[in-house]
């Protein structure tokens, strides 16, 4: 039986949802480890839709599951239908759709709340002692969910300082990394990775995500 | 100076616009060959809107141009601006939105019209002799281009035999390939890979335009 790792974005698009690189690295280094991509997503309305060309916010709503399922290829489940049991080990590709969508850190920082049933799953999987993964901005999202738990998680985004800041400020230790450097918290099973908050090419990116999956393989 | 490598977005998902995991395997595949990939799509409104979970066509209104702006984070230039002097290959991603936004060959078939800028851009590269790279159903596209042109490339869109007789009643020969191979037009300088025609896995296809982009390098 191949091993089952969830993927949880968080729409299509780095400045709106999920990062679309990041998101297929991920999908592509989970088939190569010899592991199944389970993709999944909350069904809530996006924060913002964003034109990528523009940077500005266009009228519309969109749907995150709905959007993250482009990235899917339609093979994907809502959140809420997912248990700790059913999958061996989870991963957030990043995005502003991590700190927008499934969060609202890229809004409120430290003081952010997290999507219910993202929260649900997390928590499932910290007392199961089940491995997870975060890249990108998604560490943010870690560090609020592990908040008040007692326990202290060690966590990458790059070296930003803002942004590391405001992940002390919510109780997780903060490791600066390079792009193609993973941060192994081996006592709470999560690795982490600064993949496009620092990463020049989609080449770096990769080989971060490689790293991270890999390191995520070895947890299990 | 790094070769530059033009590849041509349809949109920004499989069912209505550019397939996402082939458009990022692409960039990856040519930063890692040490090229500069420069992102295009033409200016225009999709033909549909499909909710890919689904598979409905939604009633919304996308442009083609602003959502594969998403797959380029941002970087992507309208291919009216572009010409062949500017780059030195050409590639096209598929996706539905090769067949249904740069030509309308999902609809009409080898009766299909081409966008006018796609058009022109592909006849540079024909009479500037550069070299041209087409993977899943964007070879019917190239098909199209080169109707009438007197010659008559050879190109794989895998093994369907529906569309590889509407590609040889358009004029060129059609020849069987696994997701893994190529076709390598010496002579046109084009390159084709089935791509998710038949892929089964996300790890095959990046096989297959790994081999793409390299054999696109190796007729510069």
């Amino acid at each position: 039986m191949k091993k089952k790792i969830g993927v949880v974005l968080s729409g299509c698009g780095v400045y709106d949802g999920a990062e679309i690189h990041e998101s297929v690295l991920t999908l592509l280094a989970i088939d190569r480890a010899g592991a199944e991509a389970v993709c999944m997503a909350p069904n809530v309305d996006q924060l913002h839709v964003i034109n990528h060309m523009t940077g500005d916010e266009m009228d519309e709503t969109r749907n995150v599951l709905v959007e993250a399922s482009r990235i899917a290829r339609g093979d994907i489940k809502d959140i809420a239908t997912v248990k700790a049991d059913d999958i061996d080990a989870l991963m957030f590709p990043g995005g502003f759709g991590a700190a927008k969508n499934l969060c609202d850190f890229a809004v409120n920082g430290e003081h952010c709340k997290v999507h219910p049933e993202v929260l649900r799953l997390v928590h499932e999987f910290k007392d199961k002692q089940k491995p997870q993964a975060a890249v990108c901005i998604a560490p943010a999202l870690m560090a609020k969910i592990f908040e008040g738990t007692g326990t202290s998680p060690v966590l990458t985004i790059g070296n930003d300082a803002d942004t590391s800041g405001k992940i002390e400020a919510m109780g997780s230790r903060h490791q600066n990394a390079a792009v193609t450097e993973t941060v192994v918290d081996v006592e709470n099973k999560i690795v982490s990775n600064p993949a496009y908050m620092l990463g020049q090419s989609i080449g770096e990116v990769a080989q971060g995500i490689d790293k991270t999956v890999a390191e995520l393989m070895k947890l299990l």
